[in-house]
């Protein structure tokens, strides 16, 4: 564990799904289960939420049979762009073993 | 309530995300609202679903402030397109007033 936190120093159960392909995200996630986590979180931004929806469900249909669905939370993040308010939908996505 | 059984055999309170714009479902979820129903289901599958997510929080966060998040499903829908098995992940969020 402690030369993991080495390597990045946000949470380690959390997968940030963006612009990389599914299955790099996939495997981001039944590495952390296979590191003895018990709950990861699969989070996302706009477009990148339907990806993380289908990394969620490959993780537990294809290859983590235990694994499940915990929780599904939907959100708005607010942001300022050149002093212009915009919003992006969020997505957090707990799966649990 | 009786003349808009007519207009379509779908549940009235569904509605299914595609490739319309998004305030097209906005005011469908609206509308929904509008005329009485306590509960309105979101759902789309595939890359539609970033859109029903910001079709669900447009509604609640822009448009009816009492309207709140009740459950938020993922699944996976399988197919069979010409003898192959595909696999697409659908949404189902449940909005209610």
């Amino acid at each position: 564990m402690a030369e993991k936190k080495e390597e990045s120093n946000q949470a380690e159960n959390v997968i940030y799904v963006g612009k990389k392909p599914l299955m790099s995200y996939v495997l981001a996630v039944i590495t952390q289960f296979g590191a003895g986590q018990k709950e990861v979180h699969v989070k996302a931004r706009g477009r990148a939420i339907s990806k993380a929806v289908d990394v969620a469900e490959i993780v537990r249909r294809r290859f983590i049979n235990e694994v499940s669905i915990k929780e599904v939370k939907i959100d708005t993040e607010e942001r300022e762009v050149e002093g212009k308010k915009t919003y992006v939908s969020t997505i957090d996505i707990t799966l649990t073993k």
